[in-house]
């Protein structure tokens, strides 16, 4: 039996999460349920879709990850499920899978996506505002009871995709941007390894603050160090040693970042 | 083997949830536990009664709900379970099941109440602020693990029950009130679609505000739009587009909601 | 199967703890997982010490804890896991098991303490900033799904204890403080039944405040009354009934409590 995640932007206040899993448990009895997490911004589709295509990676081959950041559920934008590698998704078609869809370039066999327009997958009764729990989590649900991937619904070939900030080159380095800020207050940014010169030698501008200490581990240095690291998703991340950067620096997501090379840097 | 499904106002910052958690696989191994939330305002017991009303039907027959907002606990206020419908609720005797009282009516078999008074069911040494632990987690996971439901104490004939706010008719229309404010800051109200006119037509005014734009989903409108529409638990909510109803109207629950029939409507 | 628990400082606005599930269903697909808290205060090893402590008696024999609050991260503190009693634990060697080490003196076997250096049990791929994924999610997994304790790593005698804050004996009583402030604002102290006179009688001087209501419950006492009383782990804490102290004596964690003998209760 398959593993069903939930990812999603409705919180923990509500019963929400609790009655999807009621619904998914109700058609799938034996099924495990992963809360991935449930508090990516409100409406905030690019930070679902780096969580997702972040956290995918460490899940079993089969698992069914039921994504849900929907600002236009109960207009026309389509509910889909994708088969992406050895994975599924399920939820809007409004480029949550963006990243996913990305990476599915590099697998063997292409990614397929279906449009969920077959209503005996669904609850009885569909509301306008949450298809997590009338759409979505059934689909998973039956999908983990058996159904067969193809029997969704139409196959759809132009799935949504949003537009992803890469990095951009400078004369002195990379233009980045803080895409996440974590639970530690953490900035999480789009710059990575790969935008790093072979020997090292950085400076970080961030708003008004510079940060040129680059190391490989926080407890390397003394609480309230602000340094940058690399950080366990492979993503270039300024953070303060048993501290928040975000609160001591008042950075949001969005800000720029911007990597120059130092001289050794360059060489 | 059944679910249970705990619904609290602890809170996800200590271990309680956790515990009970341990309290029930510790007697009953292999169910399945659903978290509904653990953000009920603190010893809001009319909170508590709306979501369990609302959620338990997307649960299978047999499921166990273990409900606790208890200001009494400690006191001589009963432990109770009920078999309401195809279900079993458990927790305190304070009016927390009155809303599954009232709907109770329209099913078949009457319900069932029971006074949790035999400790063979309880965990050997009762705490005086923690009978979710103690009391209604091993209960629970009994029952889920065989124990018959007329074996839990002595049948009690009159659970407490406590007044739910009923919209009223006025001259103009209805008066309710909000009775919740969602993740997403929604205002939701105690007014459903019964109290509609049958040809549409309505204003809502709440604190300052008239809302006129009655849409039935969020998309259909731009961001920042305020609407109001049924949500998907068929109430009457007053909502801003992508953003927060209850932030940039500074409402409260318990606010007042008059809905005022238009000319149109009341044709 | 046993059970897994989690309990860490990673809050719940990232995939952290999604994915960490995502990595033991992995490896042992049955196991079930229970969440104890991941609101430790960030980095706040006494905070997790005294919660693991508290949590894991209710679990069954044979359950293994994950305890993440990790500091000292990706530096040469060792990752390591403990046999006590009759439960394993895995975690950082940086004191977050002290208090059950101290427990474990009143056991009839020793306690035995593996240093986790043997990779074969972790993942591939170790970052400098995780090993909550990295390495003690995947531990556990294997411990779950049939590893055995000795062959994780090589024995070490000398696990890192941190200092317990405890009581100290005054003229008047006892001088202790508070330990943690729960999600009610109950101000929950290290003083607990042994350091009250037998005679009952005290006054407890919190910041600027006398309390002296003893009570062995909040419902015995009206909305917004002051008292202390001994909590469900056996501690003496202040509280306001139906509201918050801690909100309403703005005391946060480590203030002082001074608990005074009155005449009667030296008598």
């Amino acid at each position: 039996m398959p593993i069903i995640t939930l990812l999603t932007d409705f919180g923990l206040t509500d019963t929400f999460i609790g009655v999807m899993k009621g619904v998914i448990w109700s058609i799938a009895p034996d099924v495990k349920i992963a809360d991935l997490t449930h508090n990516i911004r409100p409406q905030n589709v690019l930070e679902g879709a780096y969580s997702i295509a972040d956290a995918a990676p460490y899940f079993p081959a089969g698992t069914i990850h039921v994504c849900v950041v929907d600002p236009g559920v109960g207009t026309a934008r389509r509910p889909m499920a994708a088969s992406i590698g050895d994975q599924l998704f399920v939820g809007p078609d409004n480029g949550l899978f963006t990243l996913l869809i990305e990476k599915a370039k590099d697998f063997p066999t292409p990614p397929v996506y279906m449009h969920l327009n077959r209503p005996r997958f669904w609850l009885p009764s569909i509301s306008y505002s949450f298809h997590g729990r009338d759409i979505f989590a059934p689909v998973a649900a039956h999908l983990a009871a058996g159904a067969a991937f193809e029997e969704l619904g139409d196959p759809i070939s132009d799935p949504v995709r949003i537009p992803i900030p890469e990095p951009q080159k400078t004369a002195e380095g990379w233009q980045g941007q803080v895409i996440q800020i974590d639970h530690f207050g953490n900035l999480i940014t789009n710059l990575s390894r790969v935008h790093l010169p072979p020997g090292g030698g950085v400076n970080l501008h961030v708003g008004e603050t510079l940060v040129s200490d680059f190391v490989t581990s926080f407890g390397s240095r003394p609480p309230g160090a602000l340094v940058a690291m690399i950080d366990s998703s492979g993503r270039l991340a300024i953070s303060e040693v048993n501290g928040s950067a975000a609160a001591r620096l008042g950075i949001h997501e969005d800000e720029p970042v911007l990597l120059a090379f130092t001289p050794e840097g360059k060489a």
